[in-house]
């Protein structure tokens, strides 16, 4: 049944994203001692896979809850996706950001249409402030990564890598709320051959890891990492598919994750962000595990504040 | 006459290199007021246009050249090119640089397989030193942009473009020593339809500039830009090309082109480095004079010390 859901998905939202393109790279081949195809969601609308789950989620609502508007609570990638998203559709996007969200990050969603409602710093503030607005306004809320619907739309990035790529013997994406990597694991158990899937995470932010090991969600006691889209953890929706259809959870260093977005940036000449470098950290990191493979990486995205780096 | 050798030339060295893709951006068309074509150089072999020339150089070596080698002195991309192109086809590359060059130039020059000569920073003891070689070993002296054969090399880039875009009306290149925009303006002369060629220049390196004024090679006094690949001067190879094909030398000033650069990483999700940034740099200036226009640039190449960027 959700075989179909995700194909029924991909037909859906396919006229407002892009199909982006798989970049490989003979010298990170060669330094891997395997052959890698890089999903480049970087290129994507944007600039993150996380437009494909906002898509989906929006083209499903009624008339009278478009009428209503959506809201979610997101201070990375999925506030601009959403927010693009909506407007696309004539839709009003509310977005709940911590005040002390970067401005660069404020001034995306607002050029993309959204409309930000600011609350204090904690994850707890995020959440009632998003139920007053829904209270309030009926504004349906889509939450960035426990949603069906959006975890179905992050599917289809690794639906595209498999029509195009078969044969990919292992697919490794980045793991933060599990969205990605929950639809990832679907789509590669439907339209894999023997495709394992491994979720790539930062030591300093682990929460998959030890919830694969402890069987149930755990959390990040602090968030000090470079690949500031993977703070958050799991849930209710998201882990139960992780626990059936991904192989394990392989941790990278901070040290790691520079140095994989060094190489790629320096070699491939695309712009990833840190969130994205986690994927070919672990392979790295994993060589034997993956040597003389095919392996699919899905380069999540490529949003990155350009202002605050020094030249 | 010359129109058959740049068809030769493209024929001659399209099995060792890359064509490279053409990228649009709908934001910076926006901001533009113009439909811009990108020309991804950043993608080519060694991360810049230079393999172009280098390659056709050396593929018109007879035997006995060949095994005596080639030398240039160049700190740039065109050390690199040189390298790789000779070590292609089992050639020795002696590359003449100046003790002061970043490690990370040496790096790349030894990592495809050229020999480093260093010499003193200055000019004249890059030219000696060069000519030594020359003498010593009988290796053929390739200049990295004041010869024929590299002249047309690079010409191709604009080739390609127009083959898959013939209605441009116009195109921009950066100039450095001038082997780009002349190589450029012979093939929109030949293969455009009224195609006009603008060059791009930092006003801190403006020698190109003054020499159409003048009418004859001028020299820069300081080579304060961070468009690192353009302190070089025209050549007579080079400008009487230039002053033939080329319409007019825009330029631009620093921040214009640390803004443009910025903006490529940003919304392109690629890396160009800040001397490709200098001619959408001139774009964006000159609004009125491409207004509305259909105009390609030459993207010359991403080769930027990625491990001086402070994260």
């Amino acid at each position: 049944m959700r075989k179909e859901l995700l194909l029924e998905c991909q037909t859906r939202i396919s006229p407002h994203i892009h199909r982006t393109p798989i970049l490989t790279s003979r010298l990170i081949d060669a330094l891997a001692e395997t052959e890698i195809l890089f999903k480049c969601e970087n290129f994507q609308k944007a600039g993150a896979y996380k437009i494909r789950g906002a898509t989906n989620a929006i083209l499903q609502l009624d008339q009278k809850e478009r009428e209503r508007g959506v809201v979610t609570h997101s201070s990375g990638n999925f506030a601009q996706a959403l927010s693009l998203a909506a407007t696309n559709m004539g839709i009003q996007a509310s977005i709940v950001m911590p005040r002390t969200a970067p401005e660069v990050k404020k001034s995306a969603v607002i050029e993309y249409g959204g409309k930000i409602i600011e609350c204090a710093p904690t994850l707890e503030a995020r959440k009632e402030t998003a139920e007053k607005i829904e209270q309030e306004t009926g504004a349906v809320f889509i939450h960035p990564s426990n949603d069906s619907n959006v975890i179905i739309g992050q599917g289809t990035a690794c639906m595209e890598l498999l029509e195009d790529h078969a044969d990919l013997n292992a697919i490794i994406a980045p793991v933060g709320g599990g969205g990605l990597i929950a639809g990832t694991s679907l789509s590669a158990s439907y339209f894999g051959k023997n495709c394992k899937v491994f979720g790539g995470e930062p030591f300093a932010v682990d929460d998959a890891y030890r919830s694969l090991q402890s069987g149930k969600i755990e959390s990040n006691e602090t968030t000090d990492t470079i690949a500031d889209g993977l703070k958050t953890q799991l849930g209710d929706k998201s882990f139960p598919i992780i626990q059936k259809h991904v192989d394990s959870i392989i941790r990278v260093t901070e040290k790691e994750i520079l140095e994989a977005m060094r190489l790629v940036w320096e070699r491939m000449k695309i712009i990833i962000e840190p969130s994205s470098a986690v994927a070919l950290a672990a392979v790295l990191r994993e060589k034997e595990k993956f040597k003389n493979e095919k392996v699919g990486i899905i380069i999540s995205g490529g949003n990155i504040d350009v202002k605050s780096l020094s030249f």
